[in-house]
């Protein structure tokens, strides 16, 4: 049996919901998923949850439900008054215990896996009570999110977010046993360590035993993977925890969860190759979806932003941009292309008979603050190929012929086009018009996985804020071997030996070659705006220990959170995750943060600035 | 193939370094590990450290070392000069890549895997120089513990420290497929949460988005965990992160690792069953030790207290106490023991012949202001079956003889007794007292182990520090069934669902059946003093939950540290830890804690208190 296979036939064997005969405890000989058909005649005591209740003449019926299914009770009045009367004064979410006959259903329920059999119950223990829950424990429930946060207990009852906490687990031990049959090893690394003010804002955790100093809490293992590294651990993998304060957008939480590797003695194709196998194994075994046999594309950065204005395109549909710079600039009486530095259209096909109405609406979108583009352009083309456009009296005939024929626009086509002076800004203006345009034609079919690795990021990027290059990944990338000359020349060409793995226009990892020779990290540091007392203040602890023989080495990380939302067809990662934070970082479950005893701040001694007080 | 078998064939078939093949790069066609007599011939290309060179007339010989093992190179003066005397200038853990041929050994060297073979370099690329390391990479290091933990990305260099992180990686690997062929679903409960003043001191963080308010990270994931079976998990496992801002004694970190595990519908039977089939488990597969069919022994507290002095007896040895209350109180003139509330006797076997500067050791040993006994009272019996004691005044031949028979002393046997106002002190007394004389003994051998049960544990102890009854595990353990009712009458009388597994005399760890009802939490927080509103607002979402339907459950955790300790027979938790912080709480390596910039604090709005500053 090759190793493939066996990773394979092994996540199928311990496949958890389905594995049977393990559940069985004092409480109960079977779960309420497990009876069928075959089971008939046989004597069971269940336990679970009072999901429903029904009274049809003088039968009650009691759907019974636990983590591994839902089964019908029958009680009957005519057979024992008593118990059938104890089972009509039950609520929903009732805990019980009843011992029963599994009996074939006269109506069987095709819907269910159990639904050929009930349990006709001879005995009736209720374990506990409950409270009319706040909302229904259903797929489609009444409960608002605000409210289901705040009964998160209840809410995780329901199947669907069940299903997401499975998925999650079922993914985690996946890869572990992928990346151990890899010769990885998981080590865990501390979360209580040194704040690095580089990046994003650390969580920072007072020391009583060291008053007045701090702990950070770890953005990522970033650092210390590489020191794994420089230990001669080889191959290193962790599911870490991570944490960054930072305001919290629509899809963020405080603390999130990363899939975090590292690699000695390897090159980008080595990372790549491994990473891309990992990939494939994780959808065909977790998500049952298939990756073929064919390495994921690669682009790079430039061209991703070129053809998608995006370093995280989405490979589901085409609609790729077209540069319409030599076609309108200059050849026409429009100002605001001949002004422009960036013209560029897509082609939405079989989109002409867009009303104007639907136009607006496009107009509108690409309008609004979040996108900010100053308007859309669009031109059909009809039936005999003619082209009906928004500028038509800025141009000739045959200059709209000649953008349908750039844009390769067939008949029934729409052109829909972005101008402006900022070419990076415009592109992604254009990127969000054409995901737009994907999601209202249905191109972005959330069961399709399309995955490529963006790569030659540059290694730089200027912030306007601060006054200097910024790392675009993190300070200790390596830059391309043949860049490093242009370090002195003109370093914001550089680009950097990095890659992200992206899917479906979400990036699920990315990382990158890392510098292994002090010297260079020095050089880096010093095109930072870093100067050597920072650095070695920041970083000494690193570039000491490159001293001490580092090995080339690079990794990646993946979003744990984001990948299991991929594979659960999620809109927010919020959902795969147990206990989240709301957008004001809260646990509204916990009621956590909150004030603590003046007492502990004291033992601390830390106190509260005089405005909190 | 029977589920236990095919857990431990995966295991086998995905033991971490023993897998070949996969660890190609392209810096290396094998590992430094796992070339052998049959690859001679062979063009290689390795990549690792420099673990020793030596000059040999014309020939230079390299050990280079990388995870995976070690591999002899050889340079040839006579064949390539140039090479040789770039060999000559490397240095310790210079970073290399060679190639060259697999060769044949003159000298074999069967003490390592690959000691038949040794490279015959003909490339020599160095990848990165090392200053000198401040310690040898040696299994016997010169280093002290200070700098190997300042330099420890070099200590995990050394192979047993390597070995370590290995192990705790595979039995993690092993937990995790275990507990999911078993159903259990791991679940990430979050890091931060809400502060609980109840118990050890908390680490908290302040909220910048909530200012004046703190998360807390978690002692454990105690709360969260019942909150999970109250959402119907059913069976919830988390190898998970906990802290405690705790004066550090010798074995304690404040951050952690627990095996943290809870089940619905279970009594005490349920979980220890299932934690002793994982634990033989791990025994076998992970250390190759046969715990046997048998159940482990389960003994009540109150019993392992009155045999061996512990609620954590070491059971690799017997020695078991004997009271002596009958014989020696009364009996004779010794004022001592007329006045002892216990008197308790141990047997060393064959040591009759101690001498009086051993029986001085002894004695001070009691003495030691750790153990606080105030004396040691020994009885030699000789061949002849007579009895020779240091207090053979005050006693006839008779007592001493009917002392002898008690404590069923054989000829050349020597009896130890300490003796005490408070019973349970001078159990503990005796306790040390039974440990020093096993380790004496050589009855505590690392490579044995011997597991146990504790169960019936009280469910309170007086504190008079606070002057109220403190839950003795936590205060969500439930009572046994049977003593409920003494909760209003003689709740100090009370004993605990609860239970310890305990290997080598060390918590393993440990757990309990949960309250699952509402009244008896609330009755438990009344026995231990909580007002109502003060049990409200700590723990109030708890018990607001118990309130929709919580189910029967309770669960253990284990010290995961602790478990890989015992594993590779550690006398510190530390050495299974990649990067531990010392007995400050410190990581020397990172020099963390540390200050941290004024203006963090702002954002924060707390300040340093004055005395600080």
């Amino acid at each position: 049996m090759d190793r493939a296979n066996t990773v394979r036939n092994r996540a199928q064997r311990y496949g958890t919901t389905d594995s049977k005969q393990v559940k069985t405890t004092m409480y109960r000989s079977k779960t309420c998923g497990e009876l069928r058909i075959s089971n008939a005649g046989e004597q069971v005591t269940l336990a679970g949850w009072v999901q429903r209740s029904r009274k049809m003449g003088g039968m009650t019926f009691i759907d019974l439900r636990d983590r591994y299914g839902i089964t019908q009770l029958v009680f009957n009045e005519e057979q024992d008054a008593a118990l059938c009367a104890q089972a009509n004064k039950l609520g929903r979410e009732y805990v019980l215990q009843v011992k029963g006959t599994v009996s074939e259903r006269y109506a069987k329920n095709d819907k269910m896996p159990t639904g050929d059999i009930e349990i006709l119950v001879s005995e009736l223990n209720v374990l506990n009570a409950s409270l009319t829950p706040p909302f229904t424990i259903e797929e489609h429930t009444d409960g608002g999110d605000d409210l289901r946060m705040k009964y998160r207990y209840l809410d995780i009852r329901r199947e669907n977010v069940r299903a997401n906490l499975e998925l999650r687990h079922k993914f985690c031990i996946a890869v572990r046993n992928f990346l151990d049959s890899k010769g990885f090893l998981e080590i865990e690394t501390p979360v209580l360590i040194g704040s690095t003010p580089e990046g994003a804002r650390d969580f920072i955790v007072p020391s009583r035993m060291n008053p007045g100093q701090f702990y950070a809490l770890p953005q990522s293992p970033q650092t210390l993977k590489q020191l794994l590294m420089v230990a001669g651990i080889d191959r290193y993998f962790q599911i870490a925890k991570c944490f960054r304060d930072e305001d919290l957008r629509a899809d963020r939480q405080p603390e999130f969860t990363q899939i975090d590797c590292e690699m000695s003695f390897v090159t980008q194709d080595d990372i790549i190759s491994t990473f891309e196998e990992m990939a494939k194994y994780l959808f065909k075994e977790v998500r049952g979806y298939d990756l073929g046999e064919q390495p994921f594309l690669r682009l790079s950065w430039h061209e991703a932003m070129r053809r998608f204005g995006s370093d995280k395109p989405d490979m589901r549909f085409g609609m790729e941009f077209v540069e319409l710079m030599d076609v309108l600039k200059g050849s026409g009486s429009f100002g605001v292309f001949n002004d422009a530095a960036y013209i560029g259209g897509i082609c939405a096909e079989g989109c002409a008979h867009y009303t104007r109405k639907q136009l607006d609406q496009l107009t509108d979108f690409v309008k609004s603050p979040q996108i900010g583009a100053k308007g859309l352009v669009y031109a059909r083309v009809g039936e005999d190929g003619s082209v009906k456009s928004s500028v038509d009296k800025f141009y000739t005939p045959e200059v709209l012929s000649q953008l349908r024929d750039t844009m390769q626009a067939k008949p029934g086509d729409l052109i829909l086009i972005l101008s402006g002076a900022d070419a990076m800004k415009t592109r992604k203006q254009l990127c969000e018009l054409r995901l737009e345009m994907g999601q209202r034609l249905g191109l972005r079919d959330k069961n399709k996985f399309s995955l490529l690795w963006v790569v030659d990021f540059p290694m730089f990027e200027w912030s306007e804020e601060e006054g200097r290059l910024l790392a675009m990944h993190h300070p200790f990338t390596a830059p391309r071997p043949q860049d490093i000359p242009m370090l002195d020349t003109d370093p914001a060409s550089v680009l950097a030996d990095a890659y992200d793995m992206v899917c479906n226009g979400v990036e699920v990892g990315g990382g990158s070659i890392r510098i292994h020779d002090a010297e260079l990290q020095a050089k880096i540091f010093k095109v930072l705006g870093f100067t050597p007392e920072r650095a070695q203040e920041q970083f000494g602890f690193l570039m000491n220990a490159f001293k001490y023989g580092a090995p080339p080495h690079g990794g990646l990380a993946y979003g744990l959170d984001r990948w299991v939302s991929l594979f659960a067809g999620l809109d927010s990662i919020r959902d795969c995750i147990a206990f989240p934070k709301n957008n004001s970082g809260r646990d509204v479950m916990l009621d956590a943060p909150s004030a603590v005893d003046p007492k502990q701040l004291d033992e601390l001694k830390i106190s509260l600035a005089a405005d909190n007080e």
